[in-house]
């Protein structure tokens, strides 16, 4: 985790403007000073992840890739490549992603017959091969996950982990006999989704998002909305019920117990490097970002304070520490930089590590040293080498931030019955629950009167009673929605 | 790893040939029946990698990217898309990859400005990077890692792992202040792919290329020749020294200590899924792959034997030994699948499990069990459940494959001084050791005269003394080479 920092950062080290002052400013900031991404690449939306920022995914995939295969997935590799009809066999999917696909057209400077296009999602390339692997009933379920890399050309303005040209991400895809066994997967990735968000701290909303909304495809979506610290949510993983509407035109069918031929039933769910921006943007402060300990590449950093003369026993001490918290199996880096005390102390902060441990002469003669928390920057006096002690404050630390996303959460979701009131909550950001008749003119009418907010969907699984009629047309509201503005 | 066998593969299960009848089917059916790739995609040289096959990756990626840590690499991750003047900036680096490159020249249906190339490799876009990212000596040494996919369209034949459109790789980029930095920078490239080699029980020949046959735009190559049962050798990971021929077009300049503005010194290496093919091609036989312990997704597969009325106890005993196994950290796999025992013996053999245990009805009677070793058929007797045991079985058939492949290398290189001599130990496949006057033309007469063969380099870091004059023009000699035919 040593790496350098381009030598102008070094220079400019610290995040220039508060979250008040500048959310979008601050965010670009702490991205690119903690080491999360570089921009300064030749082409719009397709960023380099720089060493800390990778270690964050490296970190968010040991997690979810550890979920799936609990859940009975194997991961694989797809061509990249897709031939632009294996796109265009389901009508809606295809018009859902054909203005952003970017296409290989020439080979060694020979035009090709077909075109083909960098994979926007591997729904046709897999189901392709499914259609050759599913034969039987006992071929299913058939449940394949895959870590990629995904190309979406977004016209529109790009924003680094958030709306990227480029990303990485995990896609899982699955067949099953039967419309019941696939809704059971569906349940599987709210187990997966739940398990993963506590993992990074942040409270969501499992939201079933409209017709309108839907993945293109799908018979219906449902997706994790967090809130970030502007009042705008962001969605992260989204699943998705497929039904028929795949296996029919790439023909994957099998054989009944009963002999009778039948098409499979089918859901995917994705997660991406959108998740880094989102932890980012909902736990960061104005110090730079602040990273959950089960997702935190270094967990403790430790610090020597060091003052000329004295540095042998100070550094003795912390390497003790340092591998007494290894021992432990705690992520624990001795900072043995060439910088001044401060200059660690702010760097460590802008990457967001948990847990900063100092240790000066006066603590190595009171057999003490001292740990601060990055959540709250509550300093905790503690024996020297204490990992137990260590390992509490970072069980501490991920504990309150959960509490505190979910806390957030809950005090940012609103009740609005009128228009008025919509408009008026919308502005205050987060969610506002209010009541929909279903229809799309209502819908279409909710974000031109928002400025924007749109609706996010239902509850998923939970059939809230409505408490009004429909917020724009007045008559019966068939559901209680929840609207926000998004990323 | 439970994952699903297509249902034609179940009734066809086994391979069909022996090596000796067809090489080529063998590997073939080795890599398909075996669940490594399935090739039935719509682009030739754009496979699958099924979950075996993925699953070995994983196993090599994590022992190379441990070693790659242990050096001092972080990761990060490039844009995939490369406008197609940086490609050009370094005139023998873009000849080299020119005619291989896959071009996207048009976005949404609507033309780009500038060509964007898939990446053939990254050295272009990411040096573009490192000259923003160094500044001065306090900057360098800086080692950056990647795992992506590529894309190098041969034209020519392919073939699954060994010769791929698209496949993944690990790619390292280094930038030093020094030229000798930089070359000590190689020994650790030699560290790495040693250690790596060990764990793939894979013995190789580690060869500086030929100015003919190294890396376009490097200073020299070297790297890893390992030798197949059918004779031919393949290349496994290359490492290069760049010198300043990168750091000059991108301009990657430092500050000295001095004061004066020099350009760093650059490496790179490289390894890739191919390592999945050879070792597949070295170690495997009639039956199907066998696969080294330390890769092995699956080190100890357990097959309980059931008789009707007797399942009970058996399975009890098998579930007791999997756990034993488990918590001994083997990665322990018990067979449920409903099939027979002779075809699951078939199936784990094929797919090159190291250890295969066999629980039956006499076997729980007596409290005891078989383990069969994959490597030469060897069954040896444990008692139930001893995970020692086991461990010492896996840890032998690891050294007793190493030193195979060892003894394999030692017999298969021959010396030859006359053409003649030369051309006789070619056709007998291996290494053939004879001596070169070093001139390209010479080069070229080796290649056409045995059909084939190329002279693969010499010995790295050892200089061997010539035992004769040049095989072809009798000139006075300069290098000891090794000569063969390669994939």
């Amino acid at each position: 985790m040593a790496q350098k920092q381009p030598a102008e950062e070094k220079d400019n080290l610290g995040v220039t403007v508060t979250r008040k002052e500048d959310f979008s400013k601050w965010y670009l900031e702490v991205v690119r000073k903690g080491g999360f991404k570089d921009q300064r690449t030749p082409i719009k939306g397709f960023d380099v992840i720089m060493p800390w920022g990778y270690a964050v995914w490296e970190s968010l995939t040991s997690i979810y890739d550890g979920l799936l295969k609990e859940k009975g997935f194997t991961n694989c590799y797809f061509p990249m490549l897709i031939p632009e009809s294996f796109i265009e066999k389901e009508k809606e999917h295809f018009s859902g992603f054909a203005a952003e696909t970017a296409n290989v057209t020439e080979v060694g400077g020979v035009k090709l017959n077909e075109e083909l296009v960098i994979r926007p999602t591997s729904e046709t390339i897999m189901y392709h091969m499914f259609s050759k692997w599913v034969r039987s009933h006992r071929d299913l379920p058939l449940r394949i996950s895959q870590w990629c890399n995904i190309v979406r050309w977004d016209t529109k303005v790009t924003k680094p982990f958030i709306r990227d040209r480029e990303f990485l991400w995990n896609e899982v895809h699955t067949a099953h006999a039967t419309l019941e066994d696939a809704m059971k997967q569906i349940e599987d990735y709210v187990y997966i989704c739940d398990r993963f968000h506590e993992e990074l701290a942040m409270a969501a909303l499992v939201l079933q998002r409209t017709e309108n909304d839907k993945f293109p495809g799908a018979e219906f979506s449902l997706a994790y909305d967090t809130l970030m610290q502007d009042g705008k949510v962001i969605q992260g993983p989204g699943g998705h019920f497929l039904g028929q509407n795949f296996s029919r035109p790439f023909s994957i069918t099998f054989m009944q117990e009963s002999g009778k031929r039948e098409h499979v039933w089918q859901t995917c769910l994705g997660m991406t490097t959108r998740q880094i921006g989102g932890m980012i943007m909902q736990h960061g402060d104005d110090k730079g970002a602040v990273l959950p300990p089960r997702v935190a590449p270094v967990q403790a950093a430790i610090v020597p304070i060091i003052f000329k003369g004295r540095e042998g026993a100070v550094m003795q001490k912390a390497r003790q520490t340092r591998d007494a918290l290894l021992r432990a199996g705690i992520r624990a880096q001795l900072d043995e930089r060439d910088y001044s005390a401060g200059y660690k102390f702010n760097d460590w902060e802008l990457r967001g590590v948990p847990v900063r441990i100092e240790i000066g002469p006066r603590d190595v003669e009171a057999g003490e040293m001292v740990a601060v928390k990055r959540n709250d920057g509550k300093k905790v006096k503690l024996k020297l080498g204490d990992a137990r002690g260590v390992a509490a404050l970072l069980a501490a630390v991920q504990k309150e931030m959960l509490q505190d996303s979910r806390k957030a959460l809950k005090e940012n979701i609103r009740d609005a019955v009128t228009m008025d009131e919509l408009k008026k909550s919308v502005s205050k950001g987060g969610f506002t629950r209010t009541n929909w008749c279903g229809s799309e003119e209502c819908e279409d009418h909710v974000k031109d009167k928002t400025g924007g907010a749109t609706i996010r969907g239902t509850l998923y699984g939970k059939s809230e009673k409505t408490f009004s009629e429909c917020v724009h047309c007045g008559k019966k509201a068939r559901h209680v929605v929840y609207v926000a503005k998004a990323y």
